[in-house]
Parts: C-alpha cells; sequence; structure tokens
C-alpha cells in the first residue's frame, strides 16, 4: 500500500447512463496491449485504420477525420474554435446543457454568437434558426444531433435546409449518437461533425472522433488569425494525422488501440443492425416504463433520441435516493438531469454494448424493486410485462445476433 | 475482420523514447478494469487517492492538483492560458521545442511574450530574464525543467529568485522530469508546475498532472475575461476535482485508473531512490556512449537532463537508417532530433519503468551492433564494459530493488 492508498478495486457496475457505456472484453484487451511510440512507424500507419474505420462510422470520404486527444468536450471546442474568427456570426441551437456548452464556447471565440432556444424537452423549431439568420451573413449553425442533458433529437436535415439558406456551415455534436441512432454525414452534408469515444462507440472516454470536409479545409485555411486553442488546432493537428504525420502532441496511444478495436466491432455488427438494435431496445424499455405509469420526459416521439431515454421523476420520489439505491443492491448506474433538471428526470442510456435485451430487462426488474422501496408505487412485474411483448412483436427481425 | 482491418497485433517494442515509457503490468492491469462513471459516488471518491498521490509526487499541499484530461502539450496550454489576459506581459525562457511551444500558447491569449533565448543546447541563463524583465510588470515567468527536446535541464531555483525580484509567477514545465528528477513544489515555490503521465510516471500518455498555489488561485479569481479555452478553463475544472466534483466533462476514467496505480508504484518505491535509480543508470548510459567515442549533446554536465540524454549523431552516419535499424532488428525505441536537430541529434530516454540497468545494457549493446552495421566504426564492447564499470562503482548503494 502506498501510504494507505490500496489496490484498485471498483464496484462492477453495469453502465446505463448517458456515458460512459459498457466496454467489450475485446476493446479493454487492446487497450491493455503494451503501447509503442506516437511516431513509431508501426504507429503511424495503424493510425490510418483507425481513420478508415472512422470514415465508414461517420459514412464519409473526408480526409480529415481522426481523434481529437480529448473528451467529447473538447470535441465540441475543436469544432466551433477552428471555423469561427473574432466577429463572425455564429447561430447555436440551445436546448440543453451540451449545446449551451457549444454556445458558451463560441462566444469564448469573439465571435458574435446568436442562440436559438427552445425549452428544454423540445427540438430546437428550425423555423427559428430561418428567422434569426435572416439578412445576416452567418458563418456557422451549430446543433446537437442528440442533446443527451434531455434525450431530445434534433431533425438535421432540416438545418441543413436552413444552414444552406443562409450559406453557413452545420456544425453536429454527435457526441452520444454516432453508431447508435443513423446517420450520414456526407449524404447529410454535415460540414464538420464530432463524437465521443464512450458513448455508442463503446470505448472509453478520452477519444473525440471528428470529420470535416473540404469547405471547411478551406475555411481553416483561410483563417487571418490563428486559432486561440494551441491543442485543439485542427490546423496543425490535422498534420499528424494526414499523410505526413507531422509530430503535434503525444496521442493517447491506449485510447487509440481501443478505439480502434470498438470501432472494428462497430463495422463487424454493421451500422444498419447496429441502429436497429439500438431502436428496438429502447422501444422496449419506454413501453416497460410506461407500463409502470411513468412518463418519458420528451413528450413527442419523433423528437426522442433512440440511444438515451429521459424519464420524468414522479412527484414525491426523490431522485437521488433511487439512484443510490440503484448502485448499491444493484450495481447499476443511471444519471439524473442537469441544472434546472436537478432531481426531475432520470436519464437511461443504452449505449452501445450496454443496449441489450438483458440489460433492458434488468434494469426494468430493478428499477421496480427500487421504486418500490422508495413508497412509490408500481404494478408487479409490468415493466419487464411490457417489455417482454416488445420484444415478442420484433422477434422476426433480426437484432444483429447480440442477447 | 472489419473490412480489411485486422486485429490489434503491435511489435513488442522497448520504450527508450522521452515517452511514452514502458508501463508496469500493474499498470496495465488497472487501465484494462472495467470503468465505472464519472459521477459515480465510488469514483468521485476515489480521485481524492489520486490527487493525494500526485500531491507527494509533486511534493506539495495545493488544494489544486489533479490530471488534466489531456496530454502533455495540454498541460502547456493549461498553464498559461488560465493565468495570462490579453495585455499582461509574460516572460518565456525558450531553448528548445517544448518551451518555444509555451511561448507559442502564450502569445495566443493576447499577452505580451518576451522570449529570453539560449542556443539549443544550453540553459537558459537567468541574469537575461532579470535584464529582460527590469523595470516591467511581468506576470509570469515560464520555464522548462528539462527541456526534453535538447535534453536540457534549467536550474530552477535561480529563476524563482528573479521570479520573485520582478514578482511574477513562475510556471514550470516538468513533463519529462516529475518523478523522475528531484523536484520539490512547495519547497522550490513553484507557481505552476505540469507533468505528463507517459514519462518517469510511466502510465499511458493522455493526463497532465498539474498543480498550482493559493497565490495562483487568487490570480484566476480576479480575472477579468474568461479564460479562451474552455476545455483547459482551470477556473471550472477545479471544481470537478475540488470538494464539489462538479460536473464538468467526463474524465478518461480508464487512464485515471492507470495513473493512480501507476502513482503508488512511484510512492512506493520512494521518490530519493527513483531520482537515484534514474540518476545512475544514466551515469551508466553516458559512461557507456562515451567510451564508444560519442559524444553527449549537452556539453555542460551541470545543464543535462538526468531522464533523456541526448547524443551527437557522428559525422557520416544517417539518424533514421540507425533508428529504423534499431526498431527492426531488437524492437528498441529512441527518438530522433525536432527542427534544427533533425539528424544531428539521437534521444535515449531512461524514464519510469524504462529505466533498469538491464535495458541500458541492452541498448548499449544493441546499439553498438547497429552502428557498426551503419558503418560508424566502434571499439568491440567498450560501450558495454565502461556501463558495468560505472554500475559496479556504485553497487554499494541501493537501488530501489530494480534490476
Amino acid at each position: 500500500m502506498a501510504n494507505g492508498i490500496g489496490e484498485l478495486l471498483p464496484p462492477p457496475r453495469l453502465m446505463l447512463t448517458p456515458g460512459p457505456s459498457n466496454v467489450d472484453p475485446r476493446v479493454y484487451r487492446a487497450l491493455a496491449t503494451p503501447l509503442v511510440g506516437h511516431l513509431d512507424p508501426w504507429f503511424t500507419e495503424m493510425m490510418g485504420d483507425v481513420q478508415g474505420l472512422l470514415r465508414q462510422v461517420f459514412q464519409t470520404q473526408n480526409r480529415v477525420t481522426f481523434p481529437i486527444s480529448a473528451s467529447g468536450s473538447g470535441g465540441i471546442e475543436a469544432a466551433v474554435v477552428n471555423p469561427l474568427e473574432p466577429g463572425d456570426e455564429a447561430i447555436i441551437c440551445v436546448n440543453g446543457t451540451f449545446s449551451e456548452r457549444m454556445a458558451i464556447i463560441a462566444e469564448r471565440t469573439g465571435a458574435r454568437v446568436m442562440r436559438v432556444e427552445a425549452p428544454y424537452g423540445r427540438a430546437v423549431d428550425p423555423e427559428d434558426v430561418r428567422r434569426a439568420g435572416k439578412g445576416r451573413k452567418v458563418k456557422l449553425v451549430g446543433i446537437t444531433h442528440g442533446e443527451s442533458s434531455t434525450a431530445v433529437a434534433n431533425d438535421l436535415n432540416a438545418f441543413r435546409r436552413v444552414a444552406d439558406e443562409l450559406e453557413a456551415i452545420l456544425v453536429v455534436d454527435t457526441v452520444s449518437t454516432l453508431a447508435g441512432m443513423p446517420l450520414d454525414v456526407d449524404g447529410q452534408r454535415l460540414d464538420i461533425c464530432f463524437s465521443g469515444s464512450q458513448k455508442a462507440i463503446s470505448a472509453p472516454p478520452g477519444l473525440a472522433p471528428i470529420t470535416l470536409n473540404e469547405r471547411v479545409e478551406q475555411m481553416l485555411r483561410a483563417r487571418k488569425t490563428p486559432v486561440q486553442s494551441w491543442y485543439f488546432d485542427l490546423t496543425t493537428t490535422m498534420n499528424y494525422w494526414g499523410k505526413e504525420r507531422t509530430y503535434h502532441h503525444t496521442a493517447p496511444i491506449s485510447l487509440i488501440f481501443a478505439l480502434r478495436e470498438a470501432l472494428r466491432l462497430v463495422v463487424e455488427e454493421g451500422l444498419s443492425a447496429r441502429w436497429e438494435r439500438h431502436r428496438q431496445n429502447q422501444q422496449a424499455l419506454l413501453a416497460g416504463i410506461e407500463a409502470m405509469g411513468l412518463e418519458p420526459f420528451v413528450e413527442t416521439p419523433a423528437e426522442r433520441m433512440i440511444t438515451v431515454t429521459a424519464i420524468k421523476v414522479p412527484a414525491g420520489v426523490d431522485d437521488r435516493k433511487v439512484r443510490q439505491q440503484l448502485l448499491d443492491e444493484f450495481n447499476i448506474e443511471i444519471a439524473g438531469g442537469f441544472g434546472p433538471l436537478k432531481g426531475k428526470i432520470w436519464r437511461v442510456g443504452l449505449l452501445g454494448c450496454s443496449s441489450t435485451k438483458n440489460n433492458v430487462l434488468l434494469f426494468l426488474a430493478a428499477f421496480e424493486k427500487v421504486l418500490l422501496d422508495q413508497g412509490c408505487k408500481v404494478p408487479a412485474g409490468a415493466g419487464v410485462g411490457a417489455a417482454v411483448r416488445s420484444y415478442a412483436e420484433t422477434s422476426a427481425v433480426a437484432t444483429g445476433g447480440k442477447k
């Protein structure tokens, strides 16, 4: 023992938060593979594997496609501080914590930022963006694909049309959706798209995959001022991930090993099968919670994320006590709400490896036990029963071989 | 196979670069431990272990002591963009790639940055800083403890005295020295000190431990403008690592598990024993290369880093071919020079787990074989012989139980 600090013995949690998700044993094995140097010729060649796999998952041919050496929030920063310069105009669509974060970061560039807001729990209205941008020279429209703080999904195609009218680039946060919800970077013409490793990709946290197209590359080359962040300056980091493999900073080798293996798992399963698995498991979860008398926070079904589901905390029930008992009695972690939603919603993530039938059924069973103990009347077995029936209805459809 | 991308099969490299260094099996085991959430009560308590261990290794009581979720270069950015605001004056001591990087990052804050330079291969002269700062209101003096691009060490105590005269804070880059060379943050009154996980701590890359004192905390609280980087904004990230454990971004859980184990190994060995191990192994390496007729790049012994040694490439020898053969024939990775030193020096890191007698002897033997093949006349067995004698002279001194 080092001065009282003993062996690392974390509890064996089942991760049903909006991230990190559970990690496949193959990915842990890759993570713990003895490392090599970040300039080792073997490594600089292997980086091409990771980029090729990311292009498949983003569905893009973009040359500049690589994992940023930071968590998803670093992806937000890279995605806005690179195209924006002081005096530029930007519209950020804000309907939760992470889109709010995008606006805050954009403001720190010295750009003039207009926030187009929607109430938490609702998608942003593309008409509001159209109105806000009318007659202005907007350089960038920023939007979340899935705003995981509220579990709301925005309709990217509608925002692409508005951004086209404004002649603005579209920057899309897919941190909580990539590899879990349908997305096609080239087909949907998303100019900058970034994600996080620890969500539906199911690698450990610490990397933010990003992709950007030729139009953005030109925009970066035309900058008049240096990017304010050196670490997130894509004009230079893209050279380390470019043909030259020019040293920029020491990449987190072990995390890149793990990401490579997690991406192989995504591609082996196939994107369509993977999206369908996520959809079916969420349908079963929703059937279960509604049968228990609980309500999803997002009222409009078309505005619900597939990967993260928010549930209203019933009146009289203590959010924290429920989450604590889930941890203590079942080793299951779900998340609460942020800011104005603190104590008002639970957020359940069924992301990547965590999106399985087994996890849905176990969660509903454990949730029933905990709610009962916390004084919330729930009909016996209703949640599990409804989920089982949801699966039975879709049993003719292949589920990608996942239990 | 995922579209032709096969199993991850890296070559088993011996890491003798200036980082990443070899990683202990215990640290890989911690790295691959199934993760928990970044807001899990178990994790937020465990974060205190990591902070306590870091305080022991930095030798500080500073409240704000934690690993930044980025590589060492992210540590540089955090260390200068937080104290500096537009219009502030800063002096950065530049004698290599990494101190140059500190100056570039400082310039992006809008501060007025004076570079005090020394030729590559020499330490910066504190008198030059005194002269440059005379009559000016300097807020910050930045310096590397070890400039690993040239293997030069700067005398921190001398710069502390000058910074005191200027009433400036001292910001110290210990990326390549912490846990490998004597350092005492509180005793030497270093105001901001940061490092990298993949050097003498021997964890995987991706974390930048940082510590800052009460004076800097007050400086941050008194800022008039927001820190330009949201991700590296210590005024908020220190709340996640503070008593409140307020969510900021998703920390790289697996890397923090690994860092915890690597720090336990440092504390178990003891700082003094570890420094002495690094010193003895470098002495043996230096004895060996000099006996082979090679010259250290840093001519003044007192200005040499202990953890990284630079060797002049002899006339007529191809730097790249030597490094490639070391990789191909022996799986040993060393580094070349950057920028003006490209092709002119080799850099050998004996950091953390990589600093062992076995590695020194093996490296010298392999290096002799490669140099011979590359047309460089070296006396038979001279390098190994000299290193063995260097160890024999110090054999009375305990080596911390490391082979």
